[in-house]
């Protein structure tokens, strides 16, 4: 146990780093720089309670400390802890509406924020027909539409919360993860592997999206 | 030897580290992201036997006990090994039919998958005139005209790879390697080494055609 | 203390070692290839020093010899010094109008490149819109409209650096950082990690400008 | 000493692990994939005589058994070395006429490939008004024109060493480099550094026009 963490962390430290390690991987790939970018796992479930990083920090360099532990409403538990991300909400309303969700991961890289702009009039974008979407959770074959939503950027976190909620407890929910525009990407998993494969999946469909739609020269794909 | 291996890959150490190696390298170029690709080497000739990546694993973090052994219709061979990629069959096939091949790879880029969508109706593309085809085993001269085959995709493995065999076993038979459609590319190679580098051959030529098109900004190279 | 250091180095290890980390990481995201780049920290503020990299070398591989203390108008302090970068002045003319700026980041990338040469005539263009403008300092919205500001590139650093001065000094004064035509980027912070994170984020903001070019075919985005 | 090397390449061995450590950051950065490539340093003038690449090697990975010792003809000199690189004329006739020349580079990368063809009909381009014009030997500003030259790929290469040579030896002749259609950039220096900033300078500056061109979505440049 690291003792010069706060109680409210002491003990987590397997995924403290393992979160740390994720950082590092996706500043490298270019989808969290700047210090944007936020990740959360789910360390315990009656009542909910996430541990998500803190507000501002270098991705690729977090520290154990750089997290704060936080209940179902986003506030942090104990004192200590720094200031949790200002997206903090929008972890927590995953968390609570898909099934055994483990791992929330918010990233913000160059393909998603150009993506998200292009296709923001439609509302989203569809992605066909690519064997890699057998990557996202229960998808089976590469024989499917995945519909991307994209909500509008706001300063109003709670209100994004309230419409993704929504949509999360839609009876025809939205699955896998969605877009922000001009902010990037959540998504999420059972585990923070599963969430990070998504990251990958996601990430990789999105370029095969952009640089097809930069060889074709049109603004075709638009639904 | 390590013993916290199955008794069917004891002793192929050596091979399963290379293999290891091979998969953190195509995953940081971003050819094998999101638990896609799938490597193997042929371990027995006499029968044919291949040691395969088993299903599902994060290819930049492969562990020596994510790899299955599988005799020529792809079963595992003996009890207690994960279960083996489910394109395991397409490697068994190349290894019957190429003379003299040891190691068989499948990427999964973006290159390879924009291409193979831009050119499936075609059916394939040529690649000619490049430097870089010397380094496809037996070219001797840039002077060459490559065609690339596309397969289209599906979720019948046993299907495709029949059709890959009857392209194998041809009179005119498909030599190097293919593309599966919006799926990527199967190439192979004497040794793991030849078939690594056919694999950054291929790559690099990839990326060359798809700038090329993309500053040409149009649907040019079409046969 | 490093022993072999000159005496106007002496005892600013710290500072140097993290500069050389700075130009590690430039290096290998393609920001400070070729020798180009130069970066600067504040020393002392009465009178004004700064510590500047020395001219022309390898960003990758910056020992803590290369670095050279200067005064205000740029003039090495002490001997035995290397010669410092030709564009010390820029970085003098930041530090000294620039309210609690601490280091002080010229970086040269093929995005800034690209796009200083392409707005050039417009004398800059706007950012707008994008959550990661929320990591420039001061910026608390992404509903900002951040113009960019392109000078021409001259070998008569001097005046340059009047031009520069006049736009910090202004009423409506230049912040954040500029471009220099064909030349690339500066940008500053209170601290060295204020300044990456702006770098960061500016090369982050030009590349997503330059993608939507390059998929929209066109000469957009010209105010 | 490394008792392993042969006795033409015994002392060598720091010249040979900065060659190895030079490969391995282009292996890297993709400018010398698929085993292309080839370097070579100046090891004695009177007479000429060479290190270079062997023919075939994987340039991320060299030993230092991965070099031949050549004389000015090209030919190895002593028995029990491998077979140097297929272009190794190509390093002589550059050793030969340029003054002060110790070390020439070969590079293979995807945006120099795609620039030979683009201007291939119009035999070379203009590079103008860069700042990274500056890193090039004896550029002093960056209201230069730089011409870079294209010869047509050949495997002929003692009639194209011939046609370099011409250049080299020109009245007006042939400075920092040159391209060899679809198939790479050649460049030199009077140092192994200076002979990579030179590559990491053509390097970047290729990739400016193609992403310009790209931009433009035009064939613009053409002179």
């Amino acid at each position: 146990m690291d003792t010069t963490l706060s109680p409210a962390l002491s003990g987590l430290e397997p995924q403290l780093d393992q979160l740390r390690e994720t950082g590092s991987l996706f500043y490298q790939r270019g989808w969290s720089v700047g210090t944007s970018s936020n990740y959360s796992v789910v360390v315990d479930r009656n009542p909910l309670q996430l541990v998500v990083t803190a507000s501002g920090k270098d991705k690729g360099r977090l520290a154990r400390q750089d997290f704060v532990r936080v209940d179902q409403a986003g506030a942090p538990m104990g004192d200590g802890q720094p200031k949790s991300s200002a997206e903090t909400l929008l972890h927590c309303v995953v968390a609570e509406h898909v099934p055994e969700v483990g791992a929330i991961l918010h990233t913000h890289s160059v393909w998603s924020t150009v993506l998200s702009e292009h296709f923001f009039a439609a509302g989203g974008f569809e992605i066909a027909g690519y064997e890699m979407l057998k990557g996202l959770d229960g998808v089976t074959t590469h024989e499917t539409s995945k519909r991307v939503e994209i909500f509008d950027n706001t300063q109003d976190i709670p209100a994004l919360a309230r419409q993704v909620e929504r949509r999360l407890a839609d009876a025809n929910p939205l699955t896998h993860g969605y877009l922000i525009r001009r902010h990037g990407l959540y998504t999420w998993g059972k585990t923070l592997d599963d969430a990070r494969r998504q990251v990958e999946i996601f990430e990789f469909l999105f370029e095969c999206v952009a640089r097809d739609l930069a060889i074709k020269g049109q603004l075709a794909m638009q639904p």
